[in-house]
């Protein structure tokens, strides 16, 4: 079984998985604190009736771990229900860490905030805390059969500014941590996720290394109001092809065959009006899932929000392939198509040499949607699949 | 019974209330996560053995509502089933709303953290949140025969300066909430808490006036932690009375006929040894307790700390009467002694002028442990109780 788990995700010549981020219909992440697994049963048939593969879940953290000595045993028993729930329904189950940040909101224990102040990044206690948790539920989620990936945390770099860090203390903290999951879980994927300035803002305290070089596959996320979105949405040739356009950035970054995950891709208002949601979920998969790279989608997310849970910026409600009542939206139709669709078969490839090393923090900006290459490249794309090859290996073509 | 609760606290010529804040054996405040009523009942056997009549309990406020548009139901109950062991062993229970901070750790829920950072003093939208929140559990708790007082929140002066506020904003603030909670609990005393930089530090932005105008009765806390511990702990005399200045300084603040409640006073190491505590209980109860003022006296605090919950201040986890294994502490055996004594009878008082008005906040270095008028009071009060004089009631002594 821990085979088949290694293979599912990051292996060639096998059609993408497709699934979905897990917004619980009833209280997002606040049904934590009232865990039901009759609630999440009734979600899970929702995403299983379109013919989804696996979900993405997330504990939140200082609910599990309040105090950095205590580890709340009902809180992980609560976290391996709900995937054994998934499991009744055939769902593999992607379960992120350091939650951290969602939707907006962070969630940092009390001992890291005001009077415990600390950088979880950089301080040697804070790390040690972190370690404590992430041992404990790498190590209990991963005795599940149908868990096959563990994320540190979501789009971790979200929790900078709050605390400080630098490349450096980002690398070794990553690093650490991969380390710690791999050790506690050792036949489970682990992987990094960071949102997207990973990819395109110099300043940012995050090398694009800890997201291509550390876990085993690497993750992006496309999300249209990062900047995509101001150029052509909601159906423009940018908007449509930009989770293809990061997981072909991601793939140059890495080592050649390293899969990338496109982990996050939704269709966000007002970007994205709802009138044209399935026709960007259509568009967007299209171009993305013949991508040689590419070793899943997981589309954000399962269910809207109920608007009674306030402060949620106001696109967060509507993400939903299903709605809190369990109706289901033109956009889970397309999902449905695309996961009753047989594997892509390999095409012929263009390809474009990247101005500047996608592995290099400083020049990021060059690559970031609106730059020259990014224009270049998104309208290359409109005549077929584009490859980009970073200076390395743009070299060992002309030569 | 509600009258009766009215009398309860802040009728003169009874004797003061003498309990204990409640800190639960089994995991102090990270128990309300996983509320076990058995626990609790042990805990408070503890309690009853020693004849305390009251608790003072803290919920976890972003625990109980973790989005500013719900209010958890289950963790409602959960407090309501906590009064409820209370009352199995006639214990009267004061509630704090807004936890917040306790302990050195600020519990502030996500909505006013980090992306959603404003401050819980000033913000409109975080009030009205506060107020919603205040407003279902003071109404909640209310209804339970043995909650005799609400007070705001523990020590809500600890969430500045992550929460900025002025004078003005913090005295609205109060204003608003006591006038919610008195809406939602007519029959319930309400009260204000704050630490004692409300009457010694001049820069401080929370005014006297919130604690002496607003409510039923004014709160102190006395810790010698906070200054008068350097000037002769354990045992001196400026250590021994200091329960006793405040409660005075506080008296001479507001209106002749207002009761103050010493909430909090604690054997706190490293000023208070451990083979001292005993005999600081004794002193500061001896000297307080004939206090005209004083409707009760509530110990920092029942339980001791689990040294496997980590990063606490090291005085935090051996504040108990009692230990975690429920063995009766030396300080246990005082209050014991305290709560058979009859009523102290009124004895003749001394009476000192203030040089400053006490409602002053620009002030109120002049009435800080160590100041001239803090060394005078102390030396005089060695020969007897000695009654502070705010300027106004001076001049009517000498006319």
């Amino acid at each position: 079984m821990s085979s088949e788990r290694l293979l599912r995700i990051g292996e060639t010549g096998r059609a993408p998985m497709l699934g979905a981020n897990y917004v619980p219909s009833a209280g997002w992440f606040y049904s934590w604190l009232d865990f039901d697994a009759d609630n999440a049963r009734r979600d899970f048939a929702d995403l299983a009736s379109i013919g989804l593969d696996h979900i993405r879940i997330f504990p939140i953290w200082p609910w599990i771990q309040p105090n950095r000595g205590l580890i709340r045993r009902r809180a992980v028993d609560d976290v391996l229900a709900l995937i054994d729930c998934a499991a009744e329904f055939d769902l593999a189950v992607a379960v992120d860490l350091l939650q951290g940040h969602l939707s907006s909101f962070d969630f940092v224990p009390s001992w890291l905030l005001t009077w415990h102040q600390a950088s979880l990044f950089t301080d040697a206690t804070a790390r040690a805390g972190i370690k404590a948790y992430a041992r404990a539920v790498a190590g209990e989620v991963s005795g599940r059969p149908n868990v096959f990936a563990i994320t540190l945390g979501n789009e971790v770099n979200n929790l900078w500014p709050a605390n400080a860090t630098t490349l450096e203390g980002t690398y070794d903290f990553t690093a650490e941590l991969v380390e710690t999951v791999r050790t506690a879980a050792p036949d489970v994927a682990c992987l990094t996720s960071f949102y997207d300035d990973v990819w395109y803002d110099p300043a940012h305290p995050f090398p694009q290394s800890a997201a291509v070089d550390l876990g085993d596959v690497t993750t992006v996320h496309s999300w249209t109001f990062n900047g995509v979105g101001g150029l052509d949405a909601p159906l423009g040739p940018a908007t449509t092809t930009h989770a293809d356009y990061l997981v072909e950035l991601a793939a140059a970054a890495g080592q050649p065959d390293r899969a990338v995950w496109l982990q996050e891709v939704g269709a966000a208002e007002p970007d994205i009006p709802p009138d044209t949601a399935a026709a960007f979920a259509h568009a967007t998969i299209d171009a993305v899932r013949a991508n040689p790279a590419l070793c899943g989608i997981t589309w954000w997310c399962s269910h809207d929000i109920d608007p009674r849970l306030l402060d949620f910026p106001r696109r967060e409600y509507s993400l939903g392939l299903f709605t809190v009542d369990h109706q289901r939206k033109p956009v889970a139709d397309v999902l449905a198509l695309a996961a009753n669709e047989p594997p892509t078969l390999p095409v012929a490839r263009d390809s474009i040499s990247c101005p500047v090393d996608p592995r290099d923090p400083a020049t990021r900006d060059q690559l970031a949607p609106g730059s020259e290459f990014h224009r270049t490249w998104t309208h290359r794309r409109q005549s077929g699949p584009v490859a980009i090859l970073p200076p390395s290996r743009s070299s060992a073509v002309a030569s």
